[in-house]
């Protein structure tokens, strides 16, 4: 059976596990004082150019947000973010069980609206009783989104003035960066990423890794030992060469993009077989991820042949599932799922 | 300046204060192991025809709430509350702050509605990402609500159904539940209330007492060890009789009810002085909060002369205020009220 | 039957109760934002000779502690304490509720040593490894401590000196803190205590009011939005002239040390009676509890007649009792006490 | 230069990165639901002998502790553990972060003396203020200890019934379990481990892989919905195979205990060259770990030449120090560090 059920169900990148095998005999100190994680550091800063960035290696998202988030928020403020937002609905309460409230704004198609969060953060001071009230301490995006879609560069700018003005941090979640910078429909690059966001992390459990997430500091703000808060959170690997030498490989020749680029081509080709097919779309993703509404009939049968997620109830009759593409997507899976379809 | 600005802005009732002058040098056991804790104890099981009802007192309403739901809770479970629910909006993130996550359903003029509840937990359990997701292990109600509405007995019974399906406890926040109990437009009675929910507090502070709120276990449930528990949170007073002298006082010879129809009285002569002068209401309220819509400028005026609450922006021009009337509240006052109107 | 058993079994001093009761009809805002709160932080300010002093009203010891170093510390942050320390012993794990550790030094009679302190933090810095550990992040003492026992001014000049080098904060836990200042053999006063702190509390609950601690921020440092901090942790009176009345009363013509002056005299006739009568002490207390030690038969047969305090197993034919005195102890009482041992 | 540094240096044995390799492009479930991770358990179940064990991977030692000791307390109970056990020194607070106390008992090499975890669980219940403090919860070993030390069965045995009596579970931490099994001065099989524990752990980093940590629950204990739990702490691994292939790898051919067998081996030998030269050891471990008394001078020329762990000071010219093997240790590098030494 062939699978789209997500960017997560094989391993690594050929050139990453090459790159453990050689490294493996190698006897590194841990906690990510090796060589692997410094270099990857310096590759990450280039790439990024913010020479000034601090970065720190986590295994898995859900752990990258609570870690991240906890340790930027004061004790009495909570994070803003769209009522689908990862960190919100799918987290199992990742964020509340560090003592922080998720304050919600409304999505659109993912996305907050930057003039809603000014909207929100502006009535909040003028509420008389907002002493009584969890204050927004730190904006939460995501991108891509939940559902594949993408901030342009100016909402990206409207949303970082706004966070200034406020003075509160934003923190871009980069789960599947890569595969929004890869897009065909983005003005978004990785250095305005790291010059917009005050943190943000790049993916790469999604994009080739085993596991692994980069967490950037860009303006000199990592939190002060911020390893001992990433222990204390259970986050720190003991044979942290595991991280960098997974991330030294992905920025190494450009690899993390070769990937995202592979994939986002898959996706495109992915697209046409289901537009082709007359698959009506959810919403119109420019990424990885494609959303599309079945006849439950329909997906029962097509269930037994392909693997793809179920991503929500659309109604009685009908249900939105996704389809991914990822690094080991391949041009034969697309056309045997064309032939399925 | 006379005041409608909230139900807490004097003393206790007199009958309280002189309970209290009455019994102050008695030596007595800390921690609610004195009589007249258990002699409250057993009046209030009396008042709610609840023989195996387990009490206990907290001094406040965001406390009771934070305690009583924290330690009912499993730690992947959060708690299901309205949008405007008290925990949700006006307690500064304090029920996060023991680890757990609000799950919100939209209000109806501050109650959520039974079938809206059902639908959240059987989509829950359908959805099969379920176990990303915190899991709903708790209703929460407040009754009054925030707006000072009140759920039917039939929207309660059907509630509780509800929970009982989904094997899931119904906690009833009664910070001002005498007024929802003497409001002429409730078919609910206090026996109702211990009989449907699974737990619910009976409020104190907004009731005539200088502080306090009892907890009512109604199931043989009370959490084990909750007095730790109480303790833990930093909610156990060590001179617990103050809570216990003033909430037998309360349920003394019905001084609870005695309060709350006088304080329901005052509303409904408010209601009609407002009516009168022309103030467009908010919402319909049946209990001592009535919320009207003020413009702006007649704000400003209004306030040098009469203390009220903002509550929100209505529009640019206009702000949603409440006045409110409690056991202090005199016909002197209104009547002055109404000249100033 | 007379009762030693705590300073907190009877009610408030009169002159409390008289305060509370002139000034129960006035209408006051809520949350600490009435003139009684503002009045009596004038006068604590005024006592301690700290006139930039930040002061807010909570209700508990336990509540007052947790409050306090969680808002002070930083996540990755614990606080020392004495092994017998209350936060460490007898606070239900409320400190570690917050998520914060209580890193443990030796007592001796209920007391840090300063050197001690010294080399832990020393230690703890080179100690190569202390990446991987909770770090201090503030010193925590009570005084007088759990024994009784009080510190000189130079073992807190020595502490304070410490904290600033390893710049952490000082806390004094003042649960008692009347106790301690009025005892005849101290030379800390509370102007001391005010300038060598960071934050300190002032007992009202075992020092003649029915409830409420004073936390006193002297060095400009409340932390930011603390109110809502309170808010948070549940801690927040709506009426919070409950505490500020109290306050205000005990501030008022010196009735905080009249009340204290009087326990300690009790305290005094009370040692010398048990001394008289042979009872051998646990250790030497200059304030208003006494430790001794019963064999556990005379331990049976006074109970019937005198209520005191279990202390702790001395061995197994012996217990250390304890014996308190309060605002409320009486002449008389000793008298029949000293008849009945 | 060589390393002694410790057994987490290296990577993955070379069995592991094999089936890592092989099983790359497979396209499987996430978050645990994958082939792999099916067999993994069911090859645990058979070593341990515990048909109805259920089995869970996480990735690192901290985490494991973190999250099994947090699912498996009531809100209100600590966790019982040496001065010296990890989860109270070198674990950065992750278990106090949860909001659960550490209880602590004294430490002989780095073990609890099962007499005094009687007495202190009796104490605890006869001291009448226990309402007052952190309940036991659950007991926590480290089998071996931080000092390289191991419980006899018949003091495992005699653990487990006290813990059966005072009705707490016992939690048994082996991130080195392998290296306890595989020492010749033990009667306790992994068999035993199962039987007398309610839950504990199977170190996977420490013991060959490049992270993984299996846990066990024994007695149909396992926390409801416990995935969710390890969700909500950033603990779930996307890419789960991870864990999964490399405990699947362990649990063939008895590889776990072929790499436990070849690194006590390895310490044996190591053993024998310190003692040869002459080297005082702290105590006597018989698994990979060794500790020996350096005298700072000698520390700092060796430094140069081999890698080893600083672990304390042991006076002002003296370090305790601490050599390691692992599953990639070989005869060569003993010889090397022979001639160094």
């Amino acid at each position: 059976m062939i699978s789209f059920e997500s960017d997560y169900t094989t391993g690594a990148h050929p050139q990453i596990l090459k790159r453990l095998t050689e490294s493996n005999t190698e006897a590194l100190s841990g906690y990510g004082n090796d060589p692997y994680c410094s270099s990857a550091r310096e590759k990450i800063k280039a790439a990024c150019n913010c020479p000034q960035a601090e970065i720190y290696f986590l295994t898995g998202g859900t752990q990258t947000n609570a870690v991240v988030i906890a340790a930027m928020l004061r004790g009495y403020e909570g994070v803003v973010a769209a009522k689908t937002g990862h960190i919100n609905l799918h987290e199992a309460g990742a964020i509340e069980y560090t003592g922080h409230k998720t304050l919600v704004l409304p999505h659109h198609n993912g996305k907050i609206d930057p003039e809603e969060l000014d909207w929100y953060l502006k009535s909040f001071y003028e509420d008389s009783n907002h002493g009584h009230m969890a204050f927004p301490g730190m904006a939460y995006l995501s991108h891509p989104t939940e559902y594949g879609t993408l901030y342009a560069k100016k909402e990206l700018e409207r949303i970082a003035a706004i966070c200034r003005a406020y003075q509160i941090p934003l923190y871009l979640d980069g789960a599947r960066l890569g595969y929004g910078l890869a897009s065909r429909e983005t003005d978004v690059t990785l250095e305005d990423v790291a010059r917009l966001c005050d943190v943000f992390c790049i993916g790469g459990t999604k994009v080739g890794a085993l596991c692994g997430e980069a967490v950037v500091f860009t303006k000199k703000n990592a939190p002060p030992h911020f390893m001992t808060t990433v222990k204390q959170h259970g986050a720190l690997l003991a044979k942290g060469r595991l991280l960098g030498v997974q991330f030294d490989a992905l920025f190494t020749d450009g690899l993390y993009m070769e990937i995202s680029r592979h994939a986002i081509e898959m996706a495109e080709r992915l697209k046409e077989i289901l537009q082709g097919k007359g698959y009506p779309f959810y919403l119109d993703s420019p990424t990885n991820q494609q959303f599309v509404i079945l006849e439950n009939d329909r997906m029962e049968r097509l269930k037994k042949e392909v693997a793809f997620s179920f991503w929500e109830k659309y109604d009685d009759s009908h249900t939105v599932v996704r389809f991914a593409t990822g690094w080991s997507t391949t041009k034969e899976e697309l056309c045997q799922l064309e032939r399925i379809l």
